[in-house]
């Protein structure tokens, strides 16, 4: 790694953390018209902490960016826990006597869209550091849609990318420009989140709980500003299907959702990855309904509105909830915890594995039993109707790999703090996967992670960064080669 | 298919069953001698059951076995459920009174040497049937060897074959022919546990337990004759080392043993998945009893008899117990369940992912990272100093990807009949590694599975073959063109 490209990547963190900086004084404009003092907190953060961004940019300018792999993994990692660590300021200042654990943890769960929370009392906590919270996962879903859509699928940790996968076809890319796509991404970022806040006003929502849901449903977070999170809206349930539409656009492919907007082009729903994800958004939902209307006993619709909602918030990463699907019994707690690994698609903003990567799995699981009974057949992997290039089928490969290594290591760490089996399992899961609840006694839907030692909040905040960046880009900075001249 | 391709795959498991059949006259001599009744059970059993497999035998004598990968996949199938239900008969006819899924999951649970048992009060049963689990136990085991020394290999699933790697240096090849090959290993198999019964014998055990408990220490099966396990010796220290020793070696690759003990040499230790295997040993033996000592208050020699022990027991999948590691805090039972994925090596007893699968995964990941810093920099996947052909690197990641796939299914399953999520995610998990007890409240190392429901004891003993023949051995037989014509 080069001293000139370390400088450069510190460059750009800086001016992104003057601009999160910049971003604080929306809740310090809120508290204000509250009437709460937090104001003063964020405000002074803002200051301080703009300030502080203002002269790392200003000392390290003129720093050229080296076009290179490495400065991508690098300028990645320092953009996402430059988000956490600025993230965590007004936390900490606040009136809300988080210590740096606890605060931490609560910022990298906002910037990761994971959803997981230390805080107990939401209800009445000032409207400020709730706004902040979910801010900060509705900055950090956009930033994922970026990261899969234009720097991840380029620096081969996978994604199926619409510049990577579509650009063989020069007809099919409708931008002549990047920076037209990435402006018309954020219009139409910004503008779900708008219906979505809308339609939860218009169901019966508060509005500064509308513009909060609005935000950490399309960015697949799941922060609520309820202790008991939609279960509070649980006699409302337009509320509940609004919630479940934008979780699952929130799963869906950007780049499919401009080109439907923009050109209002239907065709870039053939994306397999697309089918795959509605495949077993659908087949869990219809069992999950089904198993509770016969299991136990609720009405039809009862039965299928908690089964949508619940399920597409854990599929999509999500982490609402409606209820405890922990007391779901086995076969709906053991659908909870496979669900967990799902996730979306490539380019959203939900994390897990992904369908794309179920897919290729399913590829090369099926194409691998066909050449065990004709050993001498060639067997294509195929992503739709175009054959997988090697490298995409190597890195989904490395994906699992990291996967299983991972969790296994935050698995045996978060027992070291204490905790039982069950909670290391689903805690160690849901944050690599990026989820929020997990099963068991302790931090189930219902409950929260204020209980968790220091040292488990501080492995799980690794986790859901880890899981973030798909492990892969992670990972990669902790090898040696990387940081060899 | 073919029908002379199954018709010649009967064949050779109906000879396969009437030596079982005659295998049978053991117990019955045994329980002749103990006085027990069941003599007649056993003496009746095999002449019906031999002569059922003699007349199956002469009808489809004159088949002509087609040596096509299709073949060896039916005819691995075809012996292994053979086994399962000719070890079924006895105990289903047996005095113990038994049902169909009971006496079945135990004979697959002997037949694959997994060791997880339906039966209570073993201390007491008669000593026919306990040489019976034993014996099966045994034949399984060497039939596990023969498996991944001689076929799996050749039908890709993966291995790595001491005639697969080691061919390409016919120097590396002290036996001209393969019968000797084959006559060497059985009488290693049946001096090796000769010399185990002589140990166990000597160290205090009773002649009958020693002999029932050499044949499943070695096969890495796990069944014991007391409702104690080994937990049974826990004063004699002497007899859980001996067992410890002889469950290690159960993990090696027997064509190492062989190449030891009739040339002599050493130089086959160098085969790198036997520094992994005995790498992940060492590393949980050692943490396990500093955990012990420090957490528990041990003494440091009962702190490593126990750790040792017992990781020796869960790695090499055998299943004994001296006691219940359920109970061994947070961070001992997650170490438990992490080491119930990992087996011993290729050409072994033992099941689980093995040795040399690990040592694959870490290299694609290895130079997966590699790859991601330097995009244009060549990576050789290496096994040793050996780079590893293509093919094995495919029926790895195949292996991983069918394992991840039907550990979730079983889950479903299981949690389906209303196991909770603790105990279907680790009955899942040690049906398809084959180690024996799982965790949790109902199936831990001091419990049994009687507590199971039918179908719960079904999906288990599927999932043991599915782990036994190494999954994807099970899984092509249910892909439609493998029954193509």
């Amino acid at each position: 790694m080069q001293y000139t490209a370390v400088r450069a990547a510190i460059h750009i963190a800086s001016i992104f953390a003057l601009y999160l900086s910049v971003a604080m004084l929306f809740p310090a404009a809120v508290d204000l018209y509250y009437g709460n003092s937090d104001w003063e907190v964020f405000t002074i953060t803002a200051f301080f902490s703009g300030g502080l961004a203002a002269g790392i940019a200003l000392a390290t300018q003129g720093s050229r960016p080296v076009l290179s792999s490495r400065f991508g993994f690098l300028l990645v990692n320092l953009l996402w826990f430059t988000a956490c660590v600025v993230g965590t300021a007004p936390l900490l200042a606040s009136s809300l006597d988080l210590d740096v654990p606890d605060a931490f943890f609560e910022a990298v769960s906002a910037v990761t869209s994971t959803g997981s929370t230390v805080l107990v009392g939401l209800d009445a906590l000032p409207p400020g550091i709730l706004l902040w919270r979910s801010l900060l996962q509705w900055v950090g879903g956009l930033g994922v849609i970026a990261l899969g859509l234009f720097i991840l699928p380029f620096l081969n940790v996978g994604g199926v990318s619409y510049f990577k996968i579509e650009s063989t076809h020069i007809e099919d890319q409708p931008f002549d420009r990047f920076s037209t796509f990435v402006r018309t991404l954020m219009s139409i970022y910004v503008m779900l989140t708008f219906i979505c806040a809308i339609a939860y006003a218009f169901a019966g929502m508060r509005l500064f709980d509308a513009v909060n849901h609005a935000m950490t449903t399309l960015a697949t977070g799941g922060f609520s500003t309820h202790d008991l999170s939609m279960g509070f809206y649980n006699d409302q349930p337009a509320i509940l299907w609004i919630a479940t539409i934008f979780m699952f656009i929130g799963g869906l492919p950007f780049s499919m959702l401009i080109l439907f907007f923009v050109k209002g082009r239907f065709d870039a729903l053939r994306d397999p990855q697309i089918k795959v994800y509605a495949g077993y958004v659908l087949v869990f939902v219809l069992l999950g309904a089904a198993y509770l209307r016969l299991a136990d006993g609720r009405s039809p619709g009862d039965a299928l509105t908690h089964s949508a909602f619940n399920f597409v918030s854990i599929i999509t990463t999500t982490g609402f909830a409606t209820e405890d699907y922990g007391l779901w019994g086995s076969l709906g707690v053991a659908g909870a915890f496979l669900a967990m690994f799902l996730g979306g698609c490539s380019g959203s903003t939900a994390g897990g594995i992904k369908a794309y990567r179920f897919l290729i799995l399913y590829e090369l699981l099926r194409n691998g039993l066909r050449k065990l009974v004709y050993p001498n057949s060639i067997q294509i992997v195929r992503y739709g109707d175009r054959p997988v290039e090697d490298e995409l089928q190597r890195a989904v490969v490395l994906y699992f790999a990291a996967f299983l290594v991972v969790w296994a290591m935050i698995i045996l760490l978060l027992a070291g703090t204490g905790l039982d089996l069950i909670t290391s399992v689903t805690s160690a899961l849901t944050a690599i996967t990026n989820v929020g609840p997990g099963l068991g006694t302790f931090i189930g839907p219902v409950d929260n992670f204020s209980t968790l030692t220091d040292p488990a909040k501080l492995i799980m905040a690794f986790a859901m960064l880890l899981g973030r960046l798909e492990i892969l880009a992670v990972l990669v900075i902790f090898t040696p080669i990387f940081w060899k001249r």
